[in-house]
């Protein structure tokens, strides 16, 4: 089921900026039993990434139309894009158009069991996220970056991929975002040069905070994660993995993870 | 006139890969009776693009595509673009899967004549372009630098905007290559870490090779624009413009600018 501007669809204009210049955004939400999980924190990142591209969806529509789809689809996932919809040739863009509105329902991917309970292994990608202020944090249509990087791998040995930044800063996964644990406090990339901003990292960060957890968002030097105790890689599709190993590194499947992805799945 | 993998439309699937994640690159070619201007060089430099992206057009079929547009329109921009094509929601793709090819036709802008006699202005983007050495050079379809840059300005005033890199290289114009005369001599940015590296700029180093010119790419500093005693912005659309104004510097419509410009417009 896919709805584009309200109607059901299976092609876009050829003209759609989303397609000539990644002009636009992208949201990845859980569906389950009609109900799309953590759907303010999704609409609320949205906003902000809008603002930030200056990107003026309608909202009221937006929210009508996902809830349509929710209810036609119950489970699996919805993909939203935002683009700044159709276009003349070239870079300049009216401010007063009104934004494209995407909507897409698929099945949720089969992931092995064993990514929760045992963890997973980063394979450790060579493609490098370019540092880039004005567009740091926003889950944004400009993912040639992520697309190498998940070229680099083919095996299942891999379930995930850690990403640096070119200073060399760990920044995320492929299509996770990544915490750390060392004496009982939670660490994550600052996000500030490159990285998507995820709503399962908002989500943790947010948990840690109830539950009276020191949490730092900072720059993290990859000769840092020797000193972690634990690490775990999270999205908004499959809750937390806990990571053991990257490169020549290997962690423990730790007990504020499994704490933290148990209170994850019980939907704190 | 559109043609999507050889047939007539005006929608793609919602499912393009170019869409979801800017997985493509694309030309901006100049048509003059019939004919498509410096074909060659935009066929080469697709080439190398598409296999620094791991992408695998039909060349035959795209060939016959952009013949049988140039002949029914005769003049105007043709405009091709390359993706991945369809995929499955998620990074990962067919090392094998064949790339979609988009064939559009418009009309070629009605530049004032002044841009090309008297010069133009360059508005001073705010907006810097990323360092990134594996997309550097390459026409991709991951311009949201570009959008946010052409956003900053829209007085008729200014022609172009001159680029920085977050590092304060002079890097290109948003949709321009830049050169710059001292002693005769011609300088251009290098390239290596951000920019387009565009037909028009290539077109202007193999010219300027003929006339036994000195030519250097290299890194250019903001500082040094002072020294420069001619300055010309170029692209496959418009040929050369001589550069008048930038920030608080100006410079002459020099001769060797307007040489080049004659000899482009000649044909060489």
């Amino acid at each position: 089921m896919i709805l584009v501007d309200g109607q059901p669809a299976t092609v876009v204009d050829v003209a759609d900026r989303g397609l000539a210049y990644g002009d636009g955004l992208f949201e990845t939400m859980r569906l389950h039993q009609g109900q799309i999980t953590r759907l303010d924190l999704h609409l609320a990142r949205l906003q902000q990434d809008c603002q930030r591209l200056r990107l003026n969806p309608d909202l009221v529509a937006l929210k009508q139309e996902l809830e349509a789809v929710a209810q036609a689809c119950v489970g699996g996932v919805i993909k939203l894009m935002v683009t700044r919809g159709s276009g003349q040739r070239g870079y300049a863009s009216d401010p007063q158009q009104a934004a494209r509105r995407i909507v897409q329902h698929s099945a949720l991917p089969d992931w092995p069991q064993s990514n929760f309970t045992e963890g997973v292994a980063l394979f450790a990608c060579q493609t490098r996220l370019a540092r880039q202020p004005l567009l740091a944090g926003i889950k944004h249509l400009n993912r040639l970056e992520q697309v190498l990087a998940r070229a680099e791998w083919n095996s299942s040995e891999y379930a995930e991929g850690l990403m640096l930044d070119t200073a060399g800063l760990v920044t995320d996964g492929v299509f996770s975002n990544l915490f750390f644990v060392r004496a009982g406090e939670l660490h994550t990339p600052l996000l500030d040069q490159a990285g998507v901003a995820g709503v399962m990292r908002a989500q943790i960060l947010e948990l840690a905070q109830q539950l009276g957890l020191n949490t730092y968002q900072r720059p993290i030097e990859l000769h840092e994660l020797s000193s972690m105790e634990e690490v775990l890689c999270c999205n908004s599709l499959y809750g937390i993995w806990p990571v053991r190993r990257y490169a020549d590194l290997e962690w423990p499947v730790g007990a504020l993870t499994l704490d933290l992805q148990q209170r994850i799945a019980n939907g704190e």
